[in-house]
């Protein structure tokens, strides 16, 4: 089952891409389609629906189609209900959608949900009952598995931990709520909290301070400030993994994206506020991993996802 | 099925109770064993052992027996892993212990998922897929069903929600944990609140202020302190509600158990406080509901889920 060919789609805020898939394998890739260019839900996926057709040309054993989109999809009922940053997508009927377009089965799901399949299925996370597995960014998305099932929910927003507060009074974010932890380490806020505190100190800041690499840098070049900043971003995601924790009590947290990549800056904190708030032989227990796959991980786990979904698997 | 018979225990942390179940209907009570009076789990499981020889030669149609217990509970090995608030329990085969003590085929449970068993399969969430059920008391305990199952975790402490995290920087709890949720809504803390308050405002207090009763009195009586406190816990348990919400995606919170019982001086401020924190279109989904079952809950679901574990159920 393994050697099954199928195809994978990642919609992103700026771009959309598909690919063949095998495994964890990228088997063939199609030019990506520019997501702003297209004004609406029917523009783009006509696009798609030519990339569909040329790869399954290509590679006719394909056997089905994933797509993963960036926010609220009933996977149930392949419908999208609505995007988070791209507008007019609302109660679309993606599934059949893609179905006519290219002639092959299709599932779709959240894009951060597909992420998390991948890790689950063909990564860090293969054969574990309970993990949660982030994805760290300009937001803070994660799926959830539990009972060894991908958890989505009454309304296929399960996992939506980006959200999950980590101050009762804190800032006031996406949807009125308090203290969402998107709202202090997704990159924006990051970069944005590290221009103040290297405003108001008298540490000198790197010459160029755009992307959480520049606060890597800084921060394994001995930059106090920087180091500073990255023990912050691990108490607040601790905080928020902490919240999972209690209320799931999975095996392990996958970890991959973005911030991610500062690696041992970001993951030695973190494990040492998790250690400190966890209840030790429970800890002992706990393993909080790298994710494995590349940030190809969203087009194959829709593509895996895909193959799960056919009948007979 | 649902007119077999099976015996329920619910051990607390000053008496165990155990009772003759049909349904959601108590049978037949017997005399609690005080928790306090015994000082090892062989001594407290003897007492309970007679209990349960006289429940089922009184109703020898009896099929199993399950128990709920304050603490980590391993459901699939039957052991408890470690008591929270009762001294001298780790790793007891207790499973074992009551088939020997009775004969009949036994299961055991935290309590707190106990009650949100009995709430889901015979009480206000019956039939719901994804649902929250919350008990209010000493501590914030919850069970967590979801994709139709409750969900015991990796360890069986899913569902330990008043340890959810309300503030990253908030005081030091039971695991060294920050800002659990229990340290701030938890009977003790909320009538701790209560006397710094009155202490600090010309408004005079209650006459007695021992319990969430008493602030209740006061809140109803117009009394502007009390109402206050009552506002402050609901936005502190909304926090904690919200990330629930945002990790798991429940159809339902279902809230039982101690200053639950103040009704809408609790749950007025509750919905506003989701209300405004939750994407509109699914927070008009949300379904906020109050326990259906008595006290009674941990005894009723620790009898239901011995009978739908036993094999051929």
């Amino acid at each position: 089952m393994m050697q099954e060919l199928s195809i994978g789609v990642d919609m992103g805020g700026t771009s959309l891409k598909a690919a063949v898939v095998r495994g964890a394998e990228i088997v063939q890739r199609s030019e990506p389609v520019n997501t702003r260019a297209c004004n609406t839900p029917q523009e783009l996926t006509e696009r798609l629906g030519e990339r569909l057709r040329a790869l399954r040309e290509q590679y006719p054993t394909v056997r089905a189609v994933g797509m993963g989109l960036p926010g609220f999809v009933d996977h149930a009922k392949g419908m999208v209900d609505s995007l988070t940053n791209v507008p007019g997508w609302y109660d679309v009927p993606i599934r059949q959608i893609l179905e006519q377009a290219c002639g092959l089965p299709a599932s779709v799901e959240n894009d951060a949900n597909c992420m998390a399949y991948a890790e689950w299925r063909l990564g860090a996370a293969q054969g574990m009952q309970d993990v949660v597995c982030l994805t760290l960014g300009t937001g803070v998305g994660a799926g959830v598995v539990a009972n060894g099932q991908l958890l989505r929910g009454h309304l296929g927003a399960a996992g939506e931990i980006g959200q999950v507060s980590i101050d009762y009074h804190g800032r006031i974010g996406h949807y009125g709520n308090r203290g969402a932890v998107e709202d202090y380490i997704g990159n924006n806020e990051l970069m944005r909290e590290a221009k103040m505190l290297y405003a108001t100190t008298p540490e000198s800041a790197p010459a160029v301070l755009e992307t959480p690499v520049h606060l890597e840098n800084a921060a394994k070049a001995g930059c106090a400030v920087a180091q500073a900043l990255w023990d912050d971003a691990a108490r607040k995601l601790a905080t928020c993994l902490l919240n999972c924790y209690y209320i799931l009590n999975p095996q392990a947290f996958v970890i991959g994206g973005g911030i991610s990549k500062a690696g041992e800056l970001l993951f030695a904190p973190l494990r040492r506020y998790l250690q400190t708030q966890i209840y030790p032989p429970h800890f002992a227990k706990l393993k909080i991993l790298s994710a494995k796959l590349s940030s190809d991980a969203g087009i194959i786990g829709a593509a895996r996802l895909a193959l799960d979904d056919l009948p007979h698997n």
